[in-house]
């Protein structure tokens, strides 16, 4: 079996270099690839048919929570975008800007959409009229650019994939209530889907979206010990009902601004997937959004009977789970190391000798473990396997938080944690921009979030000193 | 019953001004809206839907045939678009350009995609290196840009959304057998779930994709007589592989370059659906892509028992068909004028008798036929009365487009047509260029294509006299 090693000896170990073990997957798990467009890349199939599954997921979430699905110009003009002061400021210094249109010089700029805040506002301000036409639940699925000076696949890119809602309702309990319906929405499928937990919790204010009066997000850690925002929905109280003019009429006939909320989760999620379960032999897929759940490898596929098996229980499989056969002319250790590397959760070997026992092996790409199976149970155990796989995944990742999470009461816990540990850290903070900004400066970690499950850490900030009553969620992150 | 009249009275006959009667759908209906963003249109939830179900049928057909889907940057390096030469003559005066990012000057501009080959022909340069890697098909769905002077809703936008995809292979009778399995694949969903039926066949050398050696079209008529190109495929033979030096080595070792396909279909799908099937009602959606297929309209909703039925009808009827209830306070003879607007194909009507005698009313938008049918026999009843309406609409469709359809033999005919009875005209043509342009000069008619079926309307040609025998499709285009 050298022929399989030689695959995996290509990838640098996570622990070497976690940057460049990231980088390898995507190479060779055939994820995506760089293009001559500076900061933008091509999502290949592998991974596009992740995203096909995580977007149905949550397409069928958003659409049984009421919310419809639009389409909105991806073009902006810069006066448009200039209408809300705190948005503007937040986003014009990283748009791309187009100036030409065929042969004419355009009067007007327009910005290739980072957001599209500004033209739902625009939308709304002319389609709601009265407390009738509230709430509006809208969606849209799409790209947006943001034009970010150093990239990397997935985490962080020019162009990106993401869903943006956007909702108006008649008052500020309904679209509080909607903004954290929506974070739940997304904590749901990150964790029931994807097998990441993640913390539910407030940003601070300077963590806040531009011109949003509440932020909500979910953290996740990654393997490395870093962050991730996985989502976020954002509370943009009146904001921009005033400076766009939506106003509709109440029940007593009196103008009201609506109030509005936005979401939103991108294709960073697939870099948050390998930084999560990945290990040293490449990609460890959450079978539920993995493209294919089952891989059949026929060993002595040359031998009589073999390959008409795999096909037959191809047919078999392919109503329970995502299956492929690989009767390639390749030896079946290089097969096995290469849908590891693609994280492909089961592995069916299928052989001569499993023929005369009638039964099969299914290897867990997760924990490695070889189970042998009658012919006659694979409708039942796969599926079974499958769940009992999620579930081992995710508790596996808990664990990895739990482990990498700590608690500092002062700097130089936190300081020492932050640099010899990494993780989360959890500590107390005073609600003061100034200690946040501190703490950004002496250990760069950055306020995650005000978990909606608070601890008692301490009594105290752990910057200043005051006393307080708040705990945060700390770290360095993507 | 005044007020289900005025919602019917705001919309202009079809045959006063059809232009306008399209727009007063369009707003009507609530299907797109202007944006202040210039030749963009807000694609609203009802014509979304209508979008996602077409998108829906047309991924799994895609699927089906093989096709992997992916997703390429938005922007193209002015370099790369310029690669391939009749392609950037083609594109290069309608593209929208970003000249800056940030607050940077950009060095070498990008335009913003008017469809994405050179992408695709650079992931191919790199990914492909022998046989064994052929065929690759892939397609992607996104929005793309072309910088256009008038635009109308749907029809033609400056944006709008679209597939496109994009194979190659091995060699050239390989590339034309996909190109015309994708101009099929095109021509079964228009006509199966769009019941627009259209003629096949293949574009002349003037009306071709730019850098494409064949560009095979679907051609349906409007109900004003006007042709639209629902969809097309292009062989590319190895145009753009010369230029991007896409190669392989074959099976002997040889260095060889790949050929291309690309295909695609658009928004301009809805557009079709409004000009095909729409009357002075408004619209008429084709049942296998209607966001509501049924729509239950309570009679005297206020008594006893009504809306429980109503409820307990969608609960059965949800289960076979897109069902929505009307419960709101409108007046029944308000609400049919609004789903008949909206296309709705089936009404259920159901009132106290109709509850006395355990039966509803179903009311065809096609043609207006009112049928009672036992509520015990709704789930029969309504799948196979939906398949009834796509094949009326579907034959009502293609009646009118046998009326609108007149051969000419000589010029003077050829006029007539063009400016009296509208439609198609089939006619002769020797295949100069010359007189294809000469056709259009004086009759405003353009080529749409030669069909695959073939007719012989005379000897000659139409224009020039000289002996052919080669039949072309001919008409007025959006």
């Amino acid at each position: 079996m050298e022929k399989d090693k030689k695959l995996v000896e290509q990838i640098t170990p996570m622990d070497e270099d976690f940057a460049q073990w990231y980088t390898d997957i995507i190479k060779k798990a055939e994820l995506a690839d760089y293009s001559s467009v500076r900061g933008c890349m091509i999502i290949r199939p592998y991974a596009y048919a992740m995203w096909e599954n995580i977007q149905g997921d949550l397409d069928r979430r958003f659409k049984e929570t009421g919310h419809e699905n639009v389409y909105m110009p991806m073009f902006i003009p810069e006066g448009l975008l200039q209408k809300e002061k705190d948005h503007v400021e937040g986003f014009a210094p990283e748009v791309a800007w187009v100036t030409q249109g065929g042969n004419e010089e355009l009067t007007e700029r327009l910005c290739v959409r980072p957001t599209s805040e500004t033209l739902f506002c625009e939308h709304y301000a002319k389609t709601v009229q009265s407390y009738n036409d509230l709430p509006k639940l809208y969606n849209q699925w799409c790209s947006v650019v943001r034009w970010e000076k150093t990239t990397r696949p997935f985490l962080r890119t020019t162009e990106f994939l993401w869903n943006e809602g956007h909702t108006v309702h008649a008052t500020q309990e309904e679209s509080e209530e909607e903004t954290i319906r929506m974070l739940n929405v997304y904590a749901d499928h990150v964790e029931q889907m994807l097998a990441i937990p993640v913390i539910r919790g407030e940003k601070t204010e300077k963590e806040r979206f531009a011109g949003a009066i509440g932020t909500y997000t979910i953290e996740a850690l990654m393997h490395d010990g870093k962050a991730l925002q996985a989502a976020t929905s954002h509370n943009f109280g009146t904001n921009f009902a005033e400076a766009f003019n939506m106003q509709y009429t109440d029940k007593n006939g009196k103008l009201q601004y609506v109030h509005q909320t936005s979401w939103g989760i991108t294709t960073r999620l697939i870099g948050a997937i390998i930084m999560v379960h990945g290990d040293d032999s490449g990609l460890k897929l959450p079978p539920r959004i993995a493209p294919i759940q089952v891989v059949i490898v026929p060993i002595a596929q040359h031998k009589e009977g073999v390959l008409e098996k795999a096909a037959e229980l191809k047919a078999r499989i392919s109503k329970i789970a995502r299956v492929k056969v690989d009767d390639s002319d390749k030896m079946p250790g290089w097969k096995f190391a290469e849908y590891e590397m693609k994280g492909v959760p089961i592995r069916l070997e299928v052989g001569p000798k499993d023929i005369e026992k009638n039964q099969v092996v299914l290897v867990r790409r997760d924990n490695g473990e070889k189970i042998s199976v009658s012919m006659d149970e694979i409708e039942t155990k796969i599926p079974s396997l499958l769940d009992d796989i999620h579930n081992a995944m995710f508790e596996a990742a808990k664990r990895v938080r739990e482990q990498k999470t700590s608690s500092a009461v002062n700097m130089e816990e936190f300081k020492d944690i932050v640099e010899n540990k990494t993780g989360f850290v959890k500590a107390m903070w005073c609600g003061d921009r100034a200690c946040e900004d501190k703490i950004k400066e002496e250990t760069g970690a950055t306020s995650r979030c005000i978990p909606f499950k608070q601890e008692k850490i301490s009594d105290t900030c752990v910057c200043c000193g005051k006393k307080t009553d708040k705990m945060v969620y700390w770290g360095r992150a993507y």
